[in-house]
């Protein structure tokens, strides 16, 4: 998946009354990102951390505060400032009121208070963090590169773990992933998802929905949907999202 | 991915000569071990703990019994025993020296010295400490059904989170998935796999090669692959994983 935020964790337990507190990190994947690893902190796979409080409490911004004290992120060195940028999935169908964290000027967090998922009024409203751990790290142990962070206390680094890797999937987002075939597994997981829900089965539906969704951002990559069809995809997958909402709400109500 | 071993941080690192030590909890899917939520102790989707560590250290029996104590697991009131079961991945083209860990009469750890990863003699040997995290904390927390384990200090269960999860995708995994798009997903990630390892990029074709190793285990759950076919499968498999070793062994060597 692209963020934390398309975990059902965060959009299927956003939906309803019940409380739901989580807290995760989720590997993510936005393969128009990549950079064959030669740009110093942008990367096709990453790492956020992932929180969702249900009802948001009153005090979430200090929480938030003091996550960073927890971490090492010394506010009397750093500027730490809440720039105002209401949050919109499209996909997803979803929007909150929110706020860009930047630290010395770069983004480190999202911080959002869910308005809709998946066309539906989050009550009560959640309130989602995104830290973004590749960059908080870099902040922590003071790196320009993401690559030169320290991954452990032996000598290994983000870019031994990982560069090759970015390098790779870098030539396969842009070059080498079969289009012709991608766009024939659209197809595919947009009929599983429907006829999974369909079957009442929200929790598999909404897995095909994430394929369609990660398999949308690969063609993007590829260069393959045109601006017109650009705003199609998205409204397709937006559609199952909306479609595995609905038959999940039905079960909650 | 079905086990931890099938992460590329285990079977690509063990390849070659190069020192690797990683640990890592794996998301763990077994359509075909799905119970419907119904059965207290097997899950079509679970969380494992892998370590792997190369060259693999002389006091490897120490290391993991003092991991059992850290995690408050008492040696003098849990039976705990090594049974001696060499493992074997057929699809890996993988075997060690092994044992099984018993706690009590139930399996809760594999451990295993690799001897060969897809055909190749692992040099040195690697160590492999495959934890059964669920079956663990039931032994820390005394609960004898899964989903009455305490996710966290606040009431919410293991069944809480994941009860759903299992009932949905044991059904999505026995009855619904849909065999025939599976069967030509075999194909087309299988396809997908060898133009990559063609294109030297072995990260993104074992990807691939995961791939197919999942969707066989769906067909396998859905009841569609006879006997015969199935070591068909299995070698076809085999074949992707040990294409794409070939094609790391030779940037490493």
């Amino acid at each position: 998946m692209g963020a934390g935020t398309f975990h059902p964790a965060t959009t299927l337990r956003a939906l309803g009354p019940d409380a739901w507190n989580a807290a995760f990190v989720q590997p993510s994947r936005r393969p128009s990102d990549g950079r064959y690893g030669e740009n110093p902190n942008r990367l096709q796979h990453y790492y956020q951390f992932q929180v969702i409080l249900k009802p948001s409490p009153d005090d979430l911004i200090d929480l938030y505060l003091g996550s960073l004290d927890a971490i090492g992120i010394d506010r009397a060195r750093h500027d730490i400032r809440f720039v105002e940028d209401d949050w919109e999935s499209p996909t997803l169908g979803a929007w909150g009121l929110g706020w860009e964290v930047w630290c010395d000027g770069m983004e480190v967090t999202q911080f959002t208070y869910f308005q809709q998922v998946a066309g539906y009024d989050c009550t009560p409203v959640a309130g989602e963090l995104t830290y973004g751990l590749e960059r908080l790290a870099m902040y922590v142990q003071g790196v320009e590169n993401v690559y030169d962070l320290a991954y452990n206390s032996s000598g290994v680094s983000y870019g031994d773990v990982f560069k090759k890797n970015e390098q790779q999937f870098s030539a396969y987002n842009f070059e080498h992933a079969n289009t012709e075939r991608l766009f024939q597994h659209f197809k595919d997981v947009s009929e599983e998802c429907r006829a999974l829900v369909a079957a009442d089965l929200p929790l598999p539906a909404y897995d095909q929905a994430i394929k369609a969704s990660h398999i949308f951002n690969l063609l993007n990559a590829r260069g393959v949907i045109s601006v017109a069809e650009r705003q199609a995809y998205i409204g397709r997958v937006r559609d199952l999202v909306k479609a595995v909402a609905d038959c999940q709400m039905a079960k909650i109500i």
